[in-house]
């Protein structure tokens, strides 16, 4: 290639750039999530994935392995076992959490067994910031000093203490302690069903996200008693079955993808929800937060199939 | 009264002060609202509150006259008129609305007459910061440079630009709108039952704030045509009947109060959401977002009754 088109090409190429950048500035988050590659979506991870069953329809959860080894282990165990086949939704309360389990799991005599999942974990309420690959958010948040994302999922950080956790967004799915903060084993689960929970930040251990099926989870009747509690065993909605997406033969198990948070795509998307190019808005926050930067899912595409 | 017995009246005053002082540091938002005074709460304005009856149950939505005075007076008509009477709730959108008016709404042939409530009316985003009673919070929030609440409402503004706006907070009403910016008439109401929907702030018309009954807008089933329709007519729920409060006879009017928001208690009890101090909590975030400072109701005292 000779000097002169090898600067030609340069120039091409920064020309090229220029003009996706100022296609890209114009783009809606609908016209950003079409315009994706391949490569900007991900297959989900079967070892990582659970897919619960309730008579309304299927709610698939991503687990956070990352953020609690101990919690997603344990959990995959409980679910590998068939420990949630016919358990229940025990509790949903507005604004709040939806959370599921053992109806009987307080009463040692009736409490379903365990199996081999582990009884007692360590609570895993933060990792350490350092080395983490957080995809860092510039919008100010007021409950952490840092906040991005990490494999899809909401993060808030402090640089001062060196911690990093998942933040209780929309959709958040955590295990319910007692009083001790070594409490939680991963049998009773709650996800976010309001606005953000993030009170609970650093008191709980968050292990994953709902994927798919929130709505199933969010538009359940509120209970009547204390804290969202059913006030009649009836009111419960029963769990047919929690599997690990690994242990479901492949006709089974949920055919969309993810997509990533470690690509141009990514940043044109959270660009498109500051600054909003819909013909509807009138205002644009130029601001998200990092609850708003929830990670699109979409139909498993023919090619990745194959 | 000597000079002797005022310093020591001072010093007493001086001393209980400290001594609350020392109590309320101590106490948990359950704590708080229990050690209100009757002054602390007031009762609801029958001119300014709707009661909407589901078959599931009634929901009481405060209205925002000082941030959109035409809807609110127009929302009164149509409700004094009884325009919702037998029309339904429209669209229920997963983490985002539920909506409600005439399912033929668009069809001019067919769309139910406004009586004598006004067929357009002007946007009413926002409001002159200026004057305003805004009770300020110090927490910071990544949408808007000033937060606080005026009238137990959300309420962010912008001191450079001189404007403040009710923030899409959950349980707060808007006026559904077209592309025009004065295309709501109060007629489609929609109400947020999802993370904060702060991207709509400052495009479209809040009217009020949803005081109790959340739950049986928020666990509807959602709709699975476009924005959370629903696909199916007979999906829809009814609207048994919605009435101005003040048009309703004493027996059957909501019997509830509401904390007011320019107390000592009020701010003590923000204070409780910051600091927690139950027992179950290892860590206090010591922050709270406007979202998250949302007022209590409680059931009518007799006192207050009499």
């Amino acid at each position: 290639m000779t000097r002169l088109s090898r600067r030609h090409a340069f120039c091409a190429a920064w020309l090229s750039l220029l003009s996706a950048a100022a296609a890209t500035a114009s783009m809606t988050a609908a016209q950003v999530i079409e315009s994706t590659k391949p490569t900007d979506w991900r297959a989900l991870d079967p070892d990582n994935t659970l897919v619960m069953e309730l008579a309304a329809g299927q709610v698939v959860i991503e687990l956070a392995p990352r953020f609690a080894p101990r919690h997603a282990a344990n959990i995959r165990t409980l679910a590998h076992e068939g420990y949630w086949d016919g358990l229940a939704i025990l509790r949903v309360q507005d604004n709040y959490v939806t959370q599921w389990g053992d109806p009987d799991g307080e009463s040692p005599d009736k409490a379903k067994p365990l199996g081999s999942a582990q009884k007692k974990l360590p609570a895993e309420f933060s990792v350490p910031l350092k080395g983490l690959p957080l995809q860092r958010l510039p919008d100010v948040d007021g409950w952490a000093p840092v906040t991005g994302l990490v494999d899809g999922m909401p993060v808030a950080a402090d640089p001062r203490t060196g911690q990093a956790w998942l933040a209780h967004c929309y959709g958040m799915v955590g295990a319910g302690r007692d009083m001790a903060a070594d409490s939680s084993n991963g049998t009773e689960l709650y996800v976010v069903i309001g606005q953000p929970a993030r009170g609970l930040d650093l008191n709980i251990t968050v292990v994953g996200r709902v994927l798919q099926g929130m709505q199933w989870l969010a538009a359940l009747p509120r209970g009547t008693a204390e804290m969202g509690f059913y006030a009649q065993p009836q009111q419960r909605t029963t769990i047919q079955r929690v599997r690990l997406m690994a242990d479901m033969p492949e006709a089974e198990r949920p055919q969309f993808e993810v997509m990533r948070t470690d690509t141009d795509s990514w940043r044109q998307l959270l660009d498109a929800r500051r600054v909003r190019r819909e013909e509807w808005f009138v205002h644009s926050p130029r601001h998200i937060n990092l609850c708003n930067a929830s990670v699109p899912t979409r139909p498993r595409t023919a090619a990745a199939k194959g």
